[in-house]
Protein backbone atom coordinates (compact mmCIF):
# COMPACT_ATOMS: atom_id res chain seq x y z
CA UNK A 1 0.00 0.00 0.00
CA UNK A 2 1.04 2.91 -0.69
CA UNK A 3 1.26 6.23 1.64
CA UNK A 4 2.40 9.61 -0.18
CA UNK A 5 3.63 12.51 1.58
CA UNK A 6 1.48 15.52 2.53
CA UNK A 7 -2.17 14.06 2.11
CA UNK A 8 -2.11 14.25 -1.61
CA UNK A 9 -1.96 12.68 -5.09
CA UNK A 10 -2.96 13.52 -8.43
CA UNK A 11 -3.54 17.38 -6.96
CA UNK A 12 -5.85 16.28 -4.58
CA UNK A 13 -6.82 18.00 -1.44
CA UNK A 14 -8.15 15.74 1.65
CA UNK A 15 -9.66 19.47 2.92
CA UNK A 16 -11.82 19.57 -0.01
CA UNK A 17 -12.85 15.95 -0.23
CA UNK A 18 -13.81 15.29 3.09
CA UNK A 19 -16.15 19.24 2.66
CA UNK A 20 -18.08 17.13 -0.03
CA UNK A 21 -18.70 14.00 2.40
CA UNK A 22 -21.89 14.19 3.57
CA UNK A 23 -20.81 11.96 6.84
CA UNK A 24 -19.21 15.21 7.67
CA UNK A 25 -21.56 17.75 7.12
CA UNK A 26 -22.06 20.76 9.85
CA UNK A 27 -20.01 18.83 12.08
CA UNK A 28 -17.66 21.84 13.18
CA UNK A 29 -14.87 22.82 11.72
CA UNK A 30 -12.62 21.32 14.18
CA UNK A 31 -13.79 18.05 14.45
CA UNK A 32 -13.25 18.17 10.47
CA UNK A 33 -10.17 19.53 10.90
CA UNK A 34 -9.06 16.58 13.18
CA UNK A 35 -10.35 14.58 10.34
CA UNK A 36 -8.10 15.83 7.84
CA UNK A 37 -4.87 15.78 9.99
CA UNK A 38 -5.91 12.61 10.56
CA UNK A 39 -5.78 11.15 6.99
CA UNK A 40 -3.81 9.59 4.58
CA UNK A 41 -3.74 9.26 1.12
CA UNK A 42 -3.60 5.47 -0.37
CA UNK A 43 -2.51 4.85 -4.25
CA UNK A 44 -3.98 1.05 -4.30
CA UNK A 45 -3.27 -1.00 -6.95
CA UNK A 46 -5.42 -3.37 -8.31
CA UNK A 47 -5.65 -7.16 -6.98
CA UNK A 48 -4.63 -5.97 -3.63
CA UNK A 49 -6.56 -7.00 -0.97
CA UNK A 50 -6.96 -4.20 1.31
CA UNK A 51 -8.31 -6.05 4.51
CA UNK A 52 -9.67 -9.36 5.19
CA UNK A 53 -12.92 -10.06 7.40
CA UNK A 54 -12.65 -10.41 10.67
CA UNK A 55 -9.28 -8.63 10.44
CA UNK A 56 -8.87 -5.42 13.28
CA UNK A 57 -10.36 -1.88 11.82
CA UNK A 58 -8.07 0.75 12.39
CA UNK A 59 -8.92 2.62 9.18
CA UNK A 60 -12.12 3.66 7.38
CA UNK A 61 -11.97 4.16 3.41
CA UNK A 62 -12.91 7.31 1.37
CA UNK A 63 -12.98 6.53 -2.48
CA UNK A 64 -11.54 9.18 -4.29
CA UNK A 65 -11.69 7.44 -7.52
CA UNK A 66 -10.86 3.58 -8.88
CA UNK A 67 -13.31 0.36 -7.69
CA UNK A 68 -13.71 -1.53 -4.58
CA UNK A 69 -15.60 -5.03 -3.95
CA UNK A 70 -16.96 -6.37 -0.56
CA UNK A 71 -16.80 -9.64 -0.35
CA UNK A 72 -16.80 -12.76 2.37
CA UNK A 73 -15.69 -16.11 1.91
CA UNK A 74 -17.95 -19.30 2.49
CA UNK A 75 -16.35 -22.27 4.01
CA UNK A 76 -16.05 -24.18 1.42
CA UNK A 77 -14.27 -21.13 -0.78
CA UNK A 78 -17.32 -19.80 -2.83
CA UNK A 79 -17.14 -15.87 -2.67
CA UNK A 80 -20.34 -13.86 -1.97
CA UNK A 81 -19.95 -10.24 -3.32
CA UNK A 82 -22.08 -7.97 -1.45
CA UNK A 83 -20.90 -5.09 -2.57
CA UNK A 84 -19.07 -3.08 -5.87
CA UNK A 85 -18.16 0.35 -5.04
CA UNK A 86 -16.93 3.76 -6.50
CA UNK A 87 -15.96 7.09 -6.49
CA UNK A 88 -17.63 9.10 -4.04
CA UNK A 89 -18.42 6.15 -1.40
CA UNK A 90 -17.22 4.74 1.82
CA UNK A 91 -16.90 1.66 3.65
CA UNK A 92 -14.87 0.15 7.15
CA UNK A 93 -17.11 2.51 8.97
CA UNK A 94 -19.53 0.50 10.56
CA UNK A 95 -16.51 -1.71 11.78
CA UNK A 96 -16.85 0.85 14.47
CA UNK A 97 -20.27 -1.00 16.04
CA UNK A 98 -19.06 -4.63 15.60
CA UNK A 99 -16.50 -5.31 17.62
CA UNK A 100 -13.39 -3.18 15.95
CA UNK A 101 -13.24 -6.07 13.11
CA UNK A 102 -14.50 -5.54 9.64
CA UNK A 103 -17.06 -7.93 8.12
CA UNK A 104 -16.32 -8.14 4.99
CA UNK A 105 -13.01 -8.82 2.79
CA UNK A 106 -12.29 -5.71 0.50
CA UNK A 107 -10.13 -6.10 -2.62
CA UNK A 108 -9.28 -2.98 -5.02
CA UNK A 109 -10.19 -4.27 -8.79
CA UNK A 110 -9.17 -1.05 -10.38
CA UNK A 111 -5.93 0.86 -9.50
CA UNK A 112 -7.48 3.37 -6.73
CA UNK A 113 -6.96 6.51 -4.64
CA UNK A 114 -8.23 5.84 -1.32
CA UNK A 115 -8.76 8.91 1.73
CA UNK A 116 -8.29 6.72 4.96
CA UNK A 117 -9.58 7.63 8.32
CA UNK A 118 -8.80 6.43 11.80
CA UNK A 119 -11.99 4.14 13.22
CA UNK A 120 -10.80 5.50 16.73
CA UNK A 121 -11.29 8.96 15.52
CA UNK A 122 -14.71 8.21 14.16
CA UNK A 123 -15.59 5.80 17.33
CA UNK A 124 -14.87 8.92 19.68
CA UNK A 125 -16.26 11.51 17.72
CA UNK A 126 -19.88 9.91 17.42
CA UNK A 127 -19.61 9.69 20.92
CA UNK A 128 -19.66 13.37 21.30
CA UNK A 129 -20.92 14.92 18.16
CA UNK A 130 -24.35 14.27 17.90
CA UNK A 131 -24.48 15.38 13.93
CA UNK A 132 -21.93 12.90 13.35
CA UNK A 133 -24.08 10.41 14.29
CA UNK A 134 -27.19 11.55 12.86
CA UNK A 135 -24.89 11.76 9.38
CA UNK A 136 -24.24 8.36 9.89
CA UNK A 137 -27.54 6.85 10.48
CA UNK A 138 -29.25 8.83 7.61
CA UNK A 139 -26.02 6.92 5.82
CA UNK A 140 -27.12 3.48 7.14
CA UNK A 141 -30.40 3.93 6.64
CA UNK A 142 -30.05 4.92 2.65
CA UNK A 143 -27.59 1.72 2.68
CA UNK A 144 -30.21 -0.70 4.32
CA UNK A 145 -32.88 0.56 1.36
CA UNK A 146 -30.79 -0.49 -1.08
CA UNK A 147 -30.04 -3.52 0.79
CA UNK A 148 -33.99 -4.09 0.80
CA UNK A 149 -34.34 -3.60 -2.45
CA UNK A 150 -31.40 -6.06 -3.44
CA UNK A 151 -33.18 -8.24 -1.05
CA UNK A 152 -36.51 -7.62 -3.24
CA UNK A 153 -35.06 -8.41 -6.61
CA UNK A 154 -33.17 -11.46 -5.35
CA UNK A 155 -36.66 -12.63 -4.30
CA UNK A 156 -38.68 -11.76 -7.34
CA UNK A 157 -36.83 -10.98 -10.03
CA UNK A 158 -35.49 -12.98 -12.59
CA UNK A 159 -31.94 -12.70 -14.14
CA UNK A 160 -32.70 -10.92 -17.26
CA UNK A 161 -34.66 -8.32 -15.06
CA UNK A 162 -31.53 -8.23 -12.77
CA UNK A 163 -29.15 -7.26 -15.53
CA UNK A 164 -31.92 -4.81 -16.48
CA UNK A 165 -32.24 -3.09 -13.48
CA UNK A 166 -27.80 -2.77 -12.79
CA UNK A 167 -28.26 -1.29 -16.53
CA UNK A 168 -30.48 1.22 -15.52
CA UNK A 169 -28.76 2.20 -12.22
CA UNK A 170 -26.47 3.45 -14.56
CA UNK A 171 -28.61 5.34 -16.59
CA UNK A 172 -29.36 9.18 -16.01
CA UNK A 173 -32.31 10.38 -14.08
CA UNK A 174 -33.64 12.10 -17.03
CA UNK A 175 -32.51 9.53 -20.04
CA UNK A 176 -35.07 8.61 -23.16
CA UNK A 177 -35.28 6.63 -25.98
CA UNK A 178 -31.86 5.17 -27.44
CA UNK A 179 -29.07 4.99 -24.48
CA UNK A 180 -25.44 4.36 -24.95
CA UNK A 181 -24.12 2.86 -21.46
CA UNK A 182 -20.23 1.57 -20.63
CA UNK A 183 -20.60 -1.56 -18.19
CA UNK A 184 -18.05 0.16 -15.27
CA UNK A 185 -16.75 -3.50 -14.83
CA UNK A 186 -16.29 -6.70 -16.39
CA UNK A 187 -18.96 -9.06 -17.04
CA UNK A 188 -17.80 -12.25 -14.68
CA UNK A 189 -17.67 -9.18 -12.06
CA UNK A 190 -20.97 -7.70 -12.98
CA UNK A 191 -22.52 -11.63 -12.91
CA UNK A 192 -21.24 -12.06 -9.33
CA UNK A 193 -22.14 -9.13 -8.05
CA UNK A 194 -25.77 -10.17 -9.22
CA UNK A 195 -25.53 -13.33 -7.36
CA UNK A 196 -25.37 -15.60 -10.48
CA UNK A 197 -22.89 -18.20 -12.28
CA UNK A 198 -21.17 -16.91 -15.20
CA UNK A 199 -23.64 -19.04 -17.66
CA UNK A 200 -26.60 -18.21 -16.09
CA UNK A 201 -25.18 -14.66 -16.76
CA UNK A 202 -25.22 -15.17 -20.41
CA UNK A 203 -28.16 -17.06 -20.81
CA UNK A 204 -30.00 -14.17 -19.19
CA UNK A 205 -28.40 -11.76 -21.24
CA UNK A 206 -29.88 -13.18 -24.31
CA UNK A 207 -33.01 -12.74 -23.13
CA UNK A 208 -32.28 -9.70 -21.82
CA UNK A 209 -31.06 -8.63 -25.56
CA UNK A 210 -34.15 -10.32 -27.69
CA UNK A 211 -36.51 -8.87 -24.51
CA UNK A 212 -35.52 -5.23 -24.34
CA UNK A 213 -33.79 -4.75 -27.80
CA UNK A 214 -30.42 -4.08 -26.48
CA UNK A 215 -27.06 -4.95 -27.52
CA UNK A 216 -23.62 -5.29 -26.20
CA UNK A 217 -20.27 -4.74 -28.14
CA UNK A 218 -17.33 -5.27 -25.44
CA UNK A 219 -18.01 -3.08 -22.46
CA UNK A 220 -20.07 -0.73 -24.31
CA UNK A 221 -24.48 -1.46 -24.49
CA UNK A 222 -26.44 0.38 -27.12
CA UNK A 223 -30.23 0.35 -25.67
CA UNK A 224 -32.48 1.14 -28.50
CA UNK A 225 -35.59 2.78 -26.46
CA UNK A 226 -34.77 3.40 -22.58
CA UNK A 227 -38.63 2.95 -22.09
CA UNK A 228 -38.61 -0.54 -22.82
CA UNK A 229 -36.28 -1.76 -20.55
CA UNK A 230 -37.81 0.21 -17.80
CA UNK A 231 -41.10 -1.47 -18.62
CA UNK A 232 -39.40 -5.11 -18.94
CA UNK A 233 -37.28 -4.62 -15.64
CA UNK A 234 -39.46 -1.63 -12.98
CA UNK A 235 -42.37 -3.78 -13.60
CA UNK A 236 -41.14 -6.30 -11.36
CA UNK A 237 -39.82 -3.74 -8.70
CA UNK A 238 -41.99 -2.21 -6.03
CA UNK A 239 -40.23 1.52 -6.90
CA UNK A 240 -39.83 2.61 -10.61
CA UNK A 241 -37.22 4.45 -12.58
CA UNK A 242 -35.46 6.48 -11.81
CA UNK A 243 -34.52 4.95 -8.38
CA UNK A 244 -35.08 7.20 -5.24
CA UNK A 245 -31.95 6.52 -4.05
CA UNK A 246 -30.48 7.88 -7.03
CA UNK A 247 -32.06 11.12 -7.80
CA UNK B 1 -56.88 -1.20 15.52
CA UNK B 2 -57.58 -1.64 19.27
CA UNK B 3 -55.74 0.48 21.50
CA UNK B 4 -56.36 -0.42 24.76
CA UNK B 5 -56.61 2.30 27.86
CA UNK B 6 -54.41 2.78 30.48
CA UNK B 7 -51.39 1.57 28.05
CA UNK B 8 -51.48 -2.02 29.41
CA UNK B 9 -52.93 -5.51 27.59
CA UNK B 10 -52.67 -9.18 29.01
CA UNK B 11 -50.98 -7.54 32.09
CA UNK B 12 -48.13 -5.96 30.74
CA UNK B 13 -46.79 -2.66 31.72
CA UNK B 14 -44.95 -0.57 29.46
CA UNK B 15 -42.49 0.96 31.63
CA UNK B 16 -41.29 -2.53 32.11
CA UNK B 17 -41.09 -3.48 28.42
CA UNK B 18 -38.85 -0.06 27.50
CA UNK B 19 -36.67 -0.63 30.41
CA UNK B 20 -36.08 -4.18 28.05
CA UNK B 21 -35.67 -2.35 24.84
CA UNK B 22 -31.68 -2.30 24.08
CA UNK B 23 -32.71 1.10 21.94
CA UNK B 24 -34.24 2.75 25.17
CA UNK B 25 -30.53 2.12 27.15
CA UNK B 26 -28.93 4.53 29.26
CA UNK B 27 -31.05 7.31 27.63
CA UNK B 28 -31.68 8.62 30.78
CA UNK B 29 -34.77 8.78 33.16
CA UNK B 30 -36.41 11.78 31.73
CA UNK B 31 -36.46 10.49 28.32
CA UNK B 32 -37.62 7.41 28.89
CA UNK B 33 -40.42 8.40 30.87
CA UNK B 34 -41.71 10.61 27.77
CA UNK B 35 -41.68 7.71 25.48
CA UNK B 36 -43.75 5.32 27.92
CA UNK B 37 -46.41 8.51 28.43
CA UNK B 38 -46.42 8.98 24.64
CA UNK B 39 -46.89 5.06 23.79
CA UNK B 40 -50.05 3.08 23.16
CA UNK B 41 -50.54 -0.65 23.66
CA UNK B 42 -52.55 -1.78 20.58
CA UNK B 43 -53.79 -5.31 20.15
CA UNK B 44 -53.86 -6.19 16.12
CA UNK B 45 -56.01 -9.01 15.19
CA UNK B 46 -54.05 -11.42 12.22
CA UNK B 47 -54.42 -10.20 8.56
CA UNK B 48 -54.41 -6.67 9.91
CA UNK B 49 -52.15 -4.35 7.69
CA UNK B 50 -50.90 -1.78 9.88
CA UNK B 51 -49.71 0.22 7.44
CA UNK B 52 -48.88 0.48 3.48
CA UNK B 53 -45.51 1.21 2.10
CA UNK B 54 -45.53 5.03 1.19
CA UNK B 55 -48.02 5.78 4.12
CA UNK B 56 -46.87 9.00 6.41
CA UNK B 57 -44.94 7.13 8.97
CA UNK B 58 -46.66 8.48 12.44
CA UNK B 59 -45.94 5.39 14.91
CA UNK B 60 -43.15 2.83 15.40
CA UNK B 61 -43.49 -0.37 17.12
CA UNK B 62 -42.14 -2.78 19.48
CA UNK B 63 -43.64 -6.42 19.04
CA UNK B 64 -44.87 -7.64 22.49
CA UNK B 65 -45.87 -10.83 21.40
CA UNK B 66 -47.20 -12.23 18.09
CA UNK B 67 -45.92 -11.90 14.27
CA UNK B 68 -45.63 -9.24 11.43
CA UNK B 69 -44.70 -9.62 8.13
CA UNK B 70 -42.88 -6.52 6.43
CA UNK B 71 -43.14 -6.61 2.07
CA UNK B 72 -42.78 -4.36 -0.77
CA UNK B 73 -44.97 -4.84 -3.51
CA UNK B 74 -43.75 -4.70 -7.20
CA UNK B 75 -45.52 -2.70 -10.13
CA UNK B 76 -47.18 -5.96 -11.48
CA UNK B 77 -48.55 -7.43 -8.43
CA UNK B 78 -46.01 -9.79 -6.55
CA UNK B 79 -45.41 -9.62 -2.96
CA UNK B 80 -41.46 -9.33 -2.13
CA UNK B 81 -41.21 -10.49 1.65
CA UNK B 82 -38.51 -8.33 3.66
CA UNK B 83 -38.78 -9.73 7.21
CA UNK B 84 -40.56 -11.86 9.48
CA UNK B 85 -40.70 -10.65 13.08
CA UNK B 86 -41.86 -11.77 16.60
CA UNK B 87 -41.06 -10.73 20.10
CA UNK B 88 -38.60 -7.84 20.98
CA UNK B 89 -38.48 -6.52 17.93
CA UNK B 90 -39.01 -3.15 16.67
CA UNK B 91 -39.58 -1.82 13.44
CA UNK B 92 -40.86 1.24 11.56
CA UNK B 93 -38.16 3.44 13.40
CA UNK B 94 -36.09 3.79 10.12
CA UNK B 95 -39.06 6.27 8.35
CA UNK B 96 -37.58 9.08 10.67
CA UNK B 97 -34.88 9.03 8.41
CA UNK B 98 -36.67 8.18 4.94
CA UNK B 99 -38.36 11.27 4.41
CA UNK B 100 -41.09 10.22 7.47
CA UNK B 101 -43.08 7.76 5.56
CA UNK B 102 -42.51 4.21 5.67
CA UNK B 103 -40.83 1.96 3.39
CA UNK B 104 -42.83 -1.00 3.19
CA UNK B 105 -46.03 -2.59 3.88
CA UNK B 106 -46.37 -4.28 7.20
CA UNK B 107 -49.36 -7.16 8.04
CA UNK B 108 -49.82 -8.89 11.26
CA UNK B 109 -49.76 -12.48 10.33
CA UNK B 110 -50.71 -13.49 14.03
CA UNK B 111 -52.92 -11.69 16.74
CA UNK B 112 -49.95 -9.72 17.98
CA UNK B 113 -49.72 -7.29 21.06
CA UNK B 114 -47.49 -4.14 19.61
CA UNK B 115 -46.47 -0.76 21.97
CA UNK B 116 -46.92 2.10 19.38
CA UNK B 117 -44.72 4.63 20.10
CA UNK B 118 -44.68 8.40 18.18
CA UNK B 119 -42.30 8.78 15.42
CA UNK B 120 -41.97 12.77 16.04
CA UNK B 121 -40.87 12.20 19.54
CA UNK B 122 -37.88 9.60 18.30
CA UNK B 123 -36.80 12.37 16.03
CA UNK B 124 -36.63 15.07 18.39
CA UNK B 125 -34.80 12.70 20.93
CA UNK B 126 -32.07 11.51 18.80
CA UNK B 127 -31.52 15.04 17.97
CA UNK B 128 -30.77 16.24 21.49
CA UNK B 129 -29.76 12.70 23.10
CA UNK B 130 -26.26 11.18 21.83
CA UNK B 131 -26.94 8.08 23.62
CA UNK B 132 -30.05 7.30 21.50
CA UNK B 133 -28.74 7.77 18.60
CA UNK B 134 -25.62 5.45 19.12
CA UNK B 135 -28.19 2.91 20.63
CA UNK B 136 -30.03 3.46 16.81
CA UNK B 137 -26.99 2.83 14.80
CA UNK B 138 -25.85 -0.21 16.82
CA UNK B 139 -28.75 -1.53 16.16
CA UNK B 140 -29.58 -0.43 12.58
CA UNK B 141 -25.63 -1.99 12.31
CA UNK B 142 -27.04 -5.14 13.37
CA UNK B 143 -29.77 -5.48 10.76
CA UNK B 144 -27.19 -4.57 8.21
CA UNK B 145 -25.21 -7.58 9.43
CA UNK B 146 -27.97 -9.84 9.11
CA UNK B 147 -29.40 -8.44 5.41
CA UNK B 148 -25.88 -8.81 4.48
CA UNK B 149 -26.08 -12.70 5.51
CA UNK B 150 -29.22 -12.35 3.29
CA UNK B 151 -27.52 -11.36 0.32
CA UNK B 152 -24.85 -13.60 0.39
CA UNK B 153 -27.47 -16.59 1.00
CA UNK B 154 -29.22 -15.75 -1.83
CA UNK B 155 -26.26 -15.33 -3.83
CA UNK B 156 -23.85 -18.57 -2.64
CA UNK B 157 -26.59 -21.08 -1.00
CA UNK B 158 -28.91 -23.26 -3.04
CA UNK B 159 -32.36 -23.86 -1.99
CA UNK B 160 -32.18 -26.60 0.28
CA UNK B 161 -29.26 -24.78 2.30
CA UNK B 162 -31.27 -22.04 2.78
CA UNK B 163 -34.26 -24.13 4.52
CA UNK B 164 -31.33 -25.69 6.46
CA UNK B 165 -30.11 -21.69 8.06
CA UNK B 166 -33.76 -20.84 8.80
CA UNK B 167 -34.11 -24.26 10.74
CA UNK B 168 -30.61 -23.61 12.56
CA UNK B 169 -31.46 -20.39 12.91
CA UNK B 170 -34.43 -21.35 15.23
CA UNK B 171 -32.16 -23.85 17.26
CA UNK B 172 -30.64 -23.02 20.33
CA UNK B 173 -26.55 -22.05 20.24
CA UNK B 174 -25.63 -24.89 22.77
CA UNK B 175 -27.80 -27.85 20.74
CA UNK B 176 -26.34 -31.13 20.22
CA UNK B 177 -27.53 -34.24 18.61
CA UNK B 178 -31.31 -34.89 17.88
CA UNK B 179 -33.37 -31.79 18.08
CA UNK B 180 -37.12 -30.90 17.81
CA UNK B 181 -38.48 -28.26 15.97
CA UNK B 182 -41.79 -25.89 16.16
CA UNK B 183 -42.06 -24.00 12.43
CA UNK B 184 -42.68 -20.50 13.81
CA UNK B 185 -45.53 -20.04 10.92
CA UNK B 186 -46.56 -21.75 7.77
CA UNK B 187 -44.58 -23.14 5.35
CA UNK B 188 -46.16 -20.91 2.26
CA UNK B 189 -44.77 -18.26 4.39
CA UNK B 190 -41.37 -19.47 5.07
CA UNK B 191 -41.15 -20.26 1.36
CA UNK B 192 -41.75 -16.83 0.95
CA UNK B 193 -39.51 -15.67 3.14
CA UNK B 194 -36.74 -16.82 1.61
CA UNK B 195 -37.59 -16.08 -1.92
CA UNK B 196 -38.62 -19.34 -3.13
CA UNK B 197 -41.86 -20.44 -5.13
CA UNK B 198 -43.91 -22.57 -3.10
CA UNK B 199 -43.12 -25.83 -5.80
CA UNK B 200 -39.27 -24.46 -5.06
CA UNK B 201 -39.88 -24.77 -1.67
CA UNK B 202 -41.16 -28.53 -1.45
CA UNK B 203 -38.66 -29.80 -4.16
CA UNK B 204 -35.83 -28.22 -1.32
CA UNK B 205 -37.19 -29.48 1.24
CA UNK B 206 -37.31 -33.10 0.05
CA UNK B 207 -33.92 -33.08 -0.83
CA UNK B 208 -32.94 -31.24 2.80
CA UNK B 209 -34.90 -34.25 4.35
CA UNK B 210 -33.05 -36.71 2.30
CA UNK B 211 -29.44 -34.51 2.95
CA UNK B 212 -29.37 -33.93 6.47
CA UNK B 213 -31.85 -36.70 7.74
CA UNK B 214 -34.67 -34.26 8.78
CA UNK B 215 -38.34 -35.84 9.33
CA UNK B 216 -41.66 -33.12 9.37
CA UNK B 217 -44.96 -33.46 10.99
CA UNK B 218 -47.55 -30.86 10.45
CA UNK B 219 -45.34 -27.94 12.20
CA UNK B 220 -43.12 -30.09 14.02
CA UNK B 221 -39.35 -30.48 12.29
CA UNK B 222 -37.09 -33.79 13.62
CA UNK B 223 -33.89 -33.65 13.46
CA UNK B 224 -31.57 -36.61 13.76
CA UNK B 225 -28.55 -35.61 14.12
CA UNK B 226 -28.12 -31.25 14.26
CA UNK B 227 -24.09 -31.75 13.00
CA UNK B 228 -25.31 -33.02 9.82
CA UNK B 229 -27.28 -30.39 9.34
CA UNK B 230 -24.65 -27.79 10.50
CA UNK B 231 -22.44 -29.55 8.16
CA UNK B 232 -24.90 -29.37 5.22
CA UNK B 233 -25.55 -25.75 5.46
CA UNK B 234 -22.81 -23.67 7.11
CA UNK B 235 -20.17 -24.91 4.83
CA UNK B 236 -21.83 -22.69 2.53
CA UNK B 237 -21.80 -19.66 4.68
CA UNK B 238 -19.36 -17.21 5.68
CA UNK B 239 -20.17 -17.82 9.21
CA UNK B 240 -20.28 -20.61 11.02
CA UNK B 241 -23.58 -22.04 13.70
CA UNK B 242 -23.94 -20.88 16.06
CA UNK B 243 -24.61 -17.46 14.07
CA UNK B 244 -23.27 -14.24 15.38
CA UNK B 245 -25.92 -12.32 15.88
CA UNK B 246 -27.75 -15.25 17.90
CA UNK B 247 -25.19 -15.94 20.78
Amino acid sequence: MTQLAENNADGHDVGVLISQMKLFDDIGEALRSRFVEASQMRLVPKGKILYLQDDPADWFYLIVNGWIKLFRETLEGSEAIIDVLTEGHIFGENSVFEDDSYSYTVEVIENSLLVAFPTSLLKEAIASNNQLALNMLTSMSRHRLQQHREIEHLNVQNAPQRIGCFLLRLCRADVQGAVTLHLPYDKTLIAARLGMKPETFSRALAKLKESAKIRISGPTVYIDRVESLIEYTCNHCSTSFPCDDLK
